[in-house]
């Protein structure tokens, strides 16, 4: 059999975009080997050595500065854009329209007007895939939790949903784009985005939200000297600029099936680095999961008269989504990381590209709207003082 | 140094009551020896074999099915109140008036009118004790929590408050009365109120509450044959009744503090039989704690630099209120269960009665009314939709 | 139905013998309610303030600072030896010799001889109850891991026990009469007996041990100025005392049945207050218990082919030994002390004592004369290298 | 710069052979980029279907059967031995006489023996590599434990440790090579070995061990139809095959620094997939992992008077070995799986073959060789009934 070869190219080399780099070239070793092959083209990134030193690493042929170079690149099929919010549309659009698959990282725009825009392209290019990086829905455990709320929970009555990271606790932590653009697109849009979409992923969609919050507790922070990524520290300047966003993002909501939940975001949460967390409540059982230990979750399904339940501690293994066959070593208790859900992310995409049944398809663009559309409403309840607001279908 | 014995009742010999009849039995042995002699004079509960019962068991002189009985008995100081929520007022205020001390279960009341009546009738009697039965704060890890946050922890940001139960999970468990009430005296009233006392109690006071939601999910339970205690499992007749109160209750809450809140308040979780728990962020450290295990707590308070932190998980132990003195053991490892927590409570009472200085005084009256205070915000809160609700001062 | 009240003593009144005080005053007031009353008559210690506030905390009518005057009480049938080892067997000897009930603290005695003396003593007196205090048989889980051994749990392949406690592990700690006595007296005797009867109770008897070893870390103490009690801090003086028994005891045991073990004990381990855990693996299940979380147990006991399988967290409550009736509040979720039992412990003395059924008997001589057995064994091992060594039967 | 290609290829495609080969795919990508370019040559394995799957998968040139065919391969440097223990030394013999460096996976032989003439091969071809795959070495937490026993927690008292699986547990799972071979070649050998080098890893070297048992509970299987990779379920024929070694393994150690040793090993413990764990108990510190959760250890190692302390829950991250740089991700609470360590293996091999300063060296065949004396010395403990055996320096 012939198959023709995808081409593969990452717009944005830092922390995020690296994960992506890493993600397609483990895509091909992973489950079954039906891949086409893959052509590891360009990684673009705005510092031309950050560009170099990823596209090396990963194998990438060539780097570049310009990610417009990429829309007229025959040998590019398929993009990753994991730069700054403000930039996604402009660049999906103008890929979308050079013929490219994208996948761009979450959340999908840096206003919600941008995001439908960017479904509005989507549709004009259905043949191709465009496709929202909530990559938090690879995790085997949370994919494990959808499944069983379906098969064996019975009716979700509560959804206690947290996300609690501490990059931002240190009044230290060097200014950068994370800190400005206003009430809604920071812990909220940053990490609540995530949190959200796990939910209704789980869950079904939310019909309302209320009793929003949105609190900035550090207020300003200092400008670095020079480039950052990620969250690293840096040498910092004596300018100080004001934050302009959430630290701390807290609202409940209703879903669709009548279930309850309450949401809280903090990414000043001190010792918690990177905590997404859940409690699902529901008639014939419930389950917890903390990202902090991703590996496992805790379930009570079977509901006894005994007196001798009691939650089962289980170790995600081949009975899981995503494990048999997704690692070399897929029995339970070898754990997994964050950075194996970029490899399923990027298998699923390039499976979708090739046509062929495999992972759950991604997120479609749609997908990255709705999830604006809840954190759009969680922010007027937050400015309107806590009221309660329908979420649009 | 010769003293006047002090003389106690309990009204109320169901599981609760039980727990106050052996709280005073303990109160005499712990800590140090200077509270004057205990008379155990009686023990009232409607059902006369269970009145007899308690009091044999736990040393009580005599036992009565009136509790009118205690208004004109001169070897009765001090009553404890456990019965059915609307039937505080009357009693509490009947002893009042008889000169007795009172300690009342929470929710102090019925509804809020109920309450602000009782704090008036102990306005009339400043000189007895007028307290609400808010054991919980006699939990070692609570007082340390509240203790830590002024002393360590810097400024609160959020606080997420759970109290999940599972006693009415099962859709056979006997109506009772405790289904009886409309919405806000169910699991609102019943466990959230501890949860909310415990916010207080740690964070200061509630500002505002908002996205309330009371959700009523097994919505008809069967009558019992025979009378039930606590949460027993009983003989069902064929005999339906409606339940008219929340299985689960949500909000959010901003503190006088700036701090926010989010609160999931649950008696249908399955896998958590009496699960109060929270986590606090400050700025300079946070607070985890969950009464399934009710003798540690997580603790982050010293922020380093070095990546090396992480939170501690802390046993009780002397250094922390209660513990030192409180048990014949008192090291940490010991461990403890809420039936301690009575004998703390009853200690702190018989110490305020007999006008010593020792443990924490108990709450007021007032304390009952301000939690009825805020349950009534959050109750207001959800019959509008979720609107956003001030908490009276 | 008249009976004859049971009057009960205590000598010692240290930590250890507040706990038996505490014990007998709970016990009447624990399950049903068939026991005969209780004389509370008299508490003994060296140090009279001591005997005397442990008498009036407790409500025992008088105290006493010499044992030798219970022999004659005509109010006293039971007591409890509370004192260091090397008094047990003169103390229990005589008690037993004048008609009392003895329940004497584990280990039984300083010497293996002692102990065996003791059990010719009871063997003279069958009428007497002589019993050794091994209050942990009395943890809900631990008596719970015995009964689903037999149940569910299949053969036992591996028993893993630890007992950790850091009560020695301040060099500053004050010499006392726990660090006196050679090779297997320290940490072996002291905790190292609970965990072997622990390990006993659940999975029957120990037919060999070997490679063993009793380390000593901390060399020498300095005395105290004045008394001390349990493990509490003290001033010292300038005289240093050389330890002269084990911080660390190890060692490996084969079991009648086949199952195979692994012994870990230890007084000197940094972050483990009182921590007696063991995991015990078996054909068909598993069963871990700490008791950091005394309340809690960890089970696996249902073996599926559907990976789905994890160990339980189960609180102990109403499906458990000695928790229905056992405690005023008895649902899952509630949990208890070591204090509690003692309370169990006195009961089902007394029990025994007024010949009623109820809880498990109290542990005979015998059984101590068996835990030091194995001791002695571990001891032969350790002194000659670590050779394997036969437990008489 | 030029620099001369590094050509790597991998003998046996079975699970950990897959482990190999995405590690040699991995290693270029980790941490800073001066590896020299790297060849992905060949994978051999019996089954040919099996080689071509890897090959393909991961990105090598070419599969082959015979392993033969890499002596005389100009394109090959590197090479990775991952098939049956007794095949090893011949294999291992051949490729370093032909010029080729070795990682062999451990045990590294079936005898000590083989071992010892490995060793003897190696002298021979000093400039060659010649290492032992002890992969769990590469544990960031293990690494910090080492770390932290020599920085801050003083002199070692006591390490329990604990290697517990699940593979064999259930009666039905297939005959392999691994249940051949007599006593110490089971459990022990399989995976003891990685805890034995663990323990040594932080702890030094053991200098005695003694009361070992090695015990068969499982005593026959049944010969599967067709060929079985890894612990994988298989259609099993009517032939039953006796179990020729150890289920179960137990003794006990001293090291050379005084420090004492419990050692736990079961291939059939119900609910432990693959449970290496330990607990180190030190002068000033104490430090438990438990590979069930792999990217968190808990320490205790600031020891104060307050009763305050508790052992920290430390998630790994930049402040730890091999994290900085060593995933795209590196911030505390990405988590990682055991997959990344073969990365991080593959990479220090290929560093030492360039002549590059970076991640620690891969183990010598000599700690192969250790390993294995130590597990000698077991088993000779185990067949006198226990005995005290020095193991040779």
């Amino acid at each position: 059999m012939t198959q023709q070869r995808i081409g593969v190219a990452v717009i944005g080399a830092g922390m995020a975009g690296r994960a992506h780099c890493a993600g397609y070239r483990t895509a091909p070793t992973l489950f079954d080997p039906r891949l086409p092959p893959i052509h590891y083209a360009a990684v673009i990134d705005a510092n031309e050595a950050v560009a170099r030193d990823a596209a090396m690493r990963y194998g990438f042929e060539r780097s570049g500065t310009d990610w417009r170079e990429l829309l007229e690149a025959d040998d590019v099929d398929v993009v990753s854009v994991v730069v700054a919010n403000h930039l996604h549309r402009e660049i999906a659009e103008s890929l979308l329209d050079a013929g490219k698959h994208v996948l761009c990282e979450k959340p999908l725009a840096a206003t919600l007007d941008d995001a439908r825009a960017m479904v509005d392209a989507a549709e004009k290019h259905r043949d191709q895939v465009a496709a929202t990086g909530f990559v938090y829905r690879r995790q085997p455990a949370v994919a494990a939790a959808r499944d069983l709320l379906t098969q064996r929970l019975g009716e979700a009555s509560h959804f206690n949903g947290r996300y609690w990271c501490d990059y931002a606790l240190d009044p230290r932590a060097p200014m950068t784009w994370r800190y400005k653009g206003g009430a809604g697109t920071g812990a909220l849009a940053d990490i609540g985005s995530h949190l959200i979409d796990t939910a209704e992923f789980i869950c079904g969609p939310i019909a309302t939200v209320g009793g929003a919050a949105l609190a900035t507790r550090v207020t300003e922070r200092a400008v670095p000297v020079g480039t950052t990524y990620g969250h690293a520290r840096a040498e910092l300047s004596d300018v100080l600029e004001p934050v302009e966003n959430d630290d701390v993002a807290t609202f409940t909501a209703t879903f669709a099936s009548g279930a309850v939940g309450t949401f809280s975001i903090s990414r000043i949460a001190p010792g918690h680095a990177n905590s997404l967390a859940f409690d699902l409540m529901a008639s014939r059982g419930s389950l917890s999961w903390d990202m902090d230990r991703p590996a496992e979750f805790s379930v009570l399904s079977d509901l006894a008269d005994d007196g001798f339940d009691g939650p089962r501690t289980v170790l995600v293994g081949p009975a899981h989504p995503y494990v048999r066959g997704g690692l070399p070593m897929d029995f339970p208790g070898v754990s997994y990381g964050v950075g194996d859900l970029f490899g399923y992310q990027a298998r699923a995409l390039l499976e979708q590209v090739a046509g062929i049944d495999g992972l759950p398809r991604c997120a479609p663009f749609a997908d990255g709207v709705r999830d604006l559309t809840v954190i759009d409403a969680v922010r007027r309840s937050a400015v309107t003082g806590g009221a309660a607001v329908d979420v649009p279908a």
